[in-house]
């Protein structure tokens, strides 16, 4: 068997393994993992450093399949080269109820799948997340410890996306020069051929962005590895258009659309196996290839023992510290941090936005743990989420703490859940929360994969004035709350804008939102309390003088209102308490016996949040008064905008005596 | 006074303008206006063809300022050349409550805004759409009637945004040359310098999508109106890079961030007076210049005449058509057509998916309306959008009726808002419902600028199947119902699909989303009904036998369920009664009484959505039975899920059985 015959045959086992569980699924896409399948045999037993047996080591290459339709293209890979979580059986449960070898790849399902892909262009961003996170770890551990390429496989659907060209000028800004694209450039789209629907030069797009770029044959082992070797040496990210033919093998469907997304079936997989000279039976790897790939799946053992004992070489303090933050784990100092601070702030309630307080808040935050990494879409003055410990990251010092990810929010949020995955790093970055919209596919990822990162929304209601009803967000809140797994906080002062960072920070599973407003706000938490209060998702902040006749939620800047509501309805001789909510998603993981203590009975309850009543009915119920917004805002001082909407404590005082009345 | 002379007086006056009206309003951002003041000068004297007595005039051309921010610069532009809209009293009146001169350009406050813009990206891609529906509408009026350019002015924002890649590739693969894209170059962003997180070389970056790209001195009037000359000569669209100075005329924060979006301050306004050389007083324009620039407003009234001439010269019905298309009217026969069309399916209900419901519609929706453009991200025998009648549009003829977005989702939904808002087209489009949040800005924008875009989401649940969790919408209901004045549809079968379809299109001032199903169902309107029981939002689908003990309420694929449980709570001898309600936001539009009935006085309330409770609460209250997700979905076949999840007939009865226990 000569090289090429012996490549080929890896390369067909990918093939026939995606072919065969595609039709024993009858459903999924065959088409990308039978063209790539040359590529990512050339990548897999060349060029990627990974161990099967040691599936987290921090220093591997990190391979993102961002055309995550072609799944079993990773999946074969897993199983091939002999990933314990990916066993044939898996394989042939492929796209069925509980098995780990899901339609789209999803992170946490088995090792090796180093994120979630499948919504086109997410993963190429996420790469970029990654490839930032090398650099960030390895200006802080050197290359000893933190020395890794990152790979991506994108399709036409990926580099369509408008994300992708976020991810693209901000890796080519960055010169993220160990961040690799693999383009599958097979010409074909679901509905035909690309040319129905582009006509871009996508390597002189890429150069634009100050990228390397070459083109290369992908269904030639020789010319594949050529190209790899060469972006491995570039000083800047490369990307190489592999032109490929889609259903590679196919003798009927090969480079038509007919392959992309559904079986192939029976009479074409026979006239396949044929066509490629495939004797095995369905889900049979013949013994020896299987061995190639087991093979292939040990080539870093010894790179990784190297490593490991660089590692053990380190000094302990190093050593540690290295290992923690890769773990996810935070400093033990953290939680102190955090109370210390709460003690500070209660000597002397400051009056300032819930944006001050929450760059107050990260000076704390920054100083205890090292390893977060901010940024803002280009609104760091508007966002505050700049402290004195973050020096701008740079092309050329990648030290910094702080990245300018310029106008980008998509990418942004994409990048952040790349350097969440990728370890030892927490990101977080800031934006207007109007534009949460723009990120919100990313965001979203980050629920559904369970991890760390931390959107900072900072302009969060009409409270924003002057810009204008684009800028002010209105159903953000309920659209965001409607996220499973993300904690949406909004807190009401300095010492809630505390609590709920630290729920964020300690969250390691689930992504949080801050919701923050631009405009000043009276302090609320005057009283120091030890308990983080906000964890509770809802507190009672003021009970009522006696039986309460009312109870009013809320939530951020509308507490304040609530408080004095409370005063002017305590002062008509109303029992009134306020129950402070700075996040729903906290208070529903409550006993069912807190949550009934802090909804209480009194029989008016009234929401207020300058944002939509959806969600707080399960406050307030259907009979609760609400006062916020019903549509859009306005462009208007702020205090002429919540007069104009009725948001106002005098609204809130009238709407209660009329029911009592 | 020479010709150059003339002009720099001219642009600043609107440099003044502005600066004056930042100052007075204490908030907004004079570093555009005072940077791109030449540039658009140039335009307005010399090149843009439009009559400010007759801002709708349908062949004008289109002028987007895409970097909405710099909103006093288009205010300047249209009280300058004689806007009725925008007084002298509106300019100081910049950024209050009610005024015409929002913080952002916002359209329907005053003739002469195009479009609603300030979220960057937007414009650009409006822009895009509205030079689409100029070459579709010539391609049927011919250029006798419709033949004008769109341009569109651009910041280094907007141009870092994704949505401007999907708009560029768009616009480039189209060969839309009629299209011009002013870059305002100015190399600063609100951080500081665009160096500090881009490095892109923006016409290399067009030229890769097929652009003609130039670059010029912005403040240069002669060089800038020989660029937009050549542009409007190209064969290609064409991108000018126009180096200018943000602030242009500040001796101290001139080509600063200081200038972008805050006052300049009283001393620093006086010292740009004198820098140069303009003694006018606040809000003044001296009459001279004032003159010159309503002489410049009238420079196309010969050209309107002439085009008003051919438009009386076309035969009487081409004359009727254009103007009924251009008003936004529905021929006379469309809701007959659907009327008929009902009455067909009741004749033999079919059980089909109702994607598959929404293509058979749209046949006679597009047989009768022939402006319906149609269109898919990439999605075509997916989301069934495509019709005997549409023909796709390629880039040599603009004949068809089918859009080719490519995988888009974003630009595909700001270029149907630009269509919309050309006049003479309904665009509608579809992609996967989990995507709308690739397209979400957009759509918040249609419902904000309250425009006819209609979005088809298909595969709207984990009705899906094996895609898996990335592609399985549970949250999208809530959040898209969240979204003011945008109706959302979950239809349950043919005949609600065709209902829903019905309001989408009539509804000129709300956009639509559409939310459909991968799956078949069954249907549950057997009887032909002449009204449109659908556009009452919730109507009562199934009486209760007797008093009503239970309602259950349901949409879409959900209703199906619904009535099999209705059946076995009736066999039980249980009286209950089904509601559909295929549109939240049409029901909150209905009487307290009717709204009253149909919710009704049942003791135990159900809803069932397989999607999260959000927003049900207003149908069942607290106390309510909500039968849907509570998380996220999974991989396996349609019918697996719905039985993991519990989104069954069985687990609706066990619960009501439960409750009446």
């Amino acid at each position: 068997m000569t090289s090429r015959e012996k490549h080929d045959r890896m390369a067909n086992a990918i093939r026939f393994l995606s072919m065969d569980a595609v039709e024993k699924a009858n459903s999924g896409h065959p088409g990308l993992p039978m063209g790539a399948a040359d590529i990512a045999t050339v990548l897999y037993t060349r060029f990627l450093k990974h161990d099967p047996q040691n599936p987290k080591w921090a220093d591997r290459d990190r391979f993102v399949l961002s055309a995550g339709h072609g799944s079993m293209l990773l999946y074969s890979l897993l199983y091939l080269t002999g990933y314990e979580d990916i066993t044939i059986d898996e394989i042939k449960n492929f796209r069925q109820l509980g098995s780990r070898t899901a339609g789209h790849p999803e992170y946490g399902y088995a090792a090796g799948i180093e994120t979630t892909t499948g919504p086109l262009g997410q993963g190429i961003a996420n790469a970029v997340g990654m490839a930032m996170a090398e650099r960030l770890l390895s200006a802080r551990y050197g290359d000893d410890l933190v020395n890794h390429y990152t790979y991506t496989l994108v399709g036409d659907g990926c580099l369509m996306e408008g994300i992708s060209q976020e991810a693209i000028a901000l890796a080519g800004h960055l010169k993220l020069n160990k961040l690799i694209v693999l383009f599958d450039d097979n010409n074909i789209s679901i509905d035909g051929p690309v040319s129905l629907s582009d006509s871009t030069d996508q390597c002189a797009r890429f150069a634009a962005s100050g990228w390397n770029t070459m083109r290369a044959d992908g269904h030639d082992p020789e010319a594949i590895a050529a190209a790899i070797e060469a972006a491995r040496n570039s000083d800047r990210p490369t990307m190489i258009a592999f032109r490929t033919t889609i259903g590679f093998g196919s003798p009927h469907k090969a480079g038509t659309n007919k392959v992309h997304g559904s079986p192939l079936g029976a009479d074409e997989v026979k006239a396949t196996r044929q066509a490629l000279g495939w004797t095995a039976e369905p889900f049979e790897v013949p013994s020896d290839i299987l061995d190639e790939w087991r093979l292939a799946g040990l080539r870093s053992v010894k790179e990784r023992g190297a490593w490991e004992k660089r590692l053990a070489a380190a000094d302990a303090e190093t050593r540690a510290e290295f290992e923690r933050r890769m773990r996810g784990d935070l400093p033990e100092a953290f939680a102190s941090a955090i109370v210390d601070y709460k003690r500070k702030l209660a000597a002397n309630p400051p009056a300032v936005a819930t944006r001050n307080a929450s760059e107050m808040a990260l000076e704390v935050i920054n100083e205890a743990v090292p390893e977060m990494i901010g940024g803002s879409a280009d609104l760091t003055g508007s966002n505050n989420t700049k402290t004195s410990q973050t020096k701008p990251v740079t092309p050329d010092d990648f030290s910094g703490r702080y990245i300018h990810y310029g106008i980008r929010e998509h990418g942004m949020a994409a990048a952040m859940n790349g350097m969440a995955l990728h370890g030892g790093i927490i990101p977080y970055s800031g934006t207007f929360m109007c534009f949460s919209d723009y990120a919100r596919p990313s965001m979203r990822l980050a629920s559904l994969m369970g991890i760390r990162s931390i959107f900072v929304m900072t302009h969060d209601s009409i409270g924003l004035g002057e810009d204008g009803p684009t800028h002010q967000p209105v159903e953000h809140m309920a659209a965001l709350r409607a996220i499973p797994n993300h904690f949406v906080f909004r807190p009401a002062d300095t010492v809630e804008t505390a609590e709920c960072w630290q729920v964020a920070v300690e969250s390691a599973e689930t992504p949080s939102t801050l919701a923050l407003t631009r405009q000043k706000l009276a302090p609320v938490r005057i009283d120091f309390e030890e308990e983080n209060l906000s964890a509770r998702g809802a507190y009672e902040l003021r009970s009522a003088s006696d039986a309460a006749k009312v109870t009013i939620f809320a939530s951020g800047s509308e507490v304040e209102i609530a408080v004095k509501a409370r005063e002017a309805l305590e002062a008509r001789g109303i029992p009134t308490r306020v129950v402070s909510v700075p996040c729903f998603e906290l208070f529903e993981l409550q006993t069912p016996e807190y949550r009934k203590a802090i909804i209480g009975d009194a029989p008016v309850r009234v929401a207020i949040e300058a944002g939509i009543r959806m969600g707080w009915d399960s406050f307030i119920g259907i009979d609760g008064i609400f006062v916020g917004m019903t549509g859009f805002g306005a462009s208007a001082p702020a205090p002429d905008l919540y007069k104009h909407f009725g948001i106002t404590a005098d609204a809130v005082v009238s709407a209660v005596e009329q029911r009592l009345a």
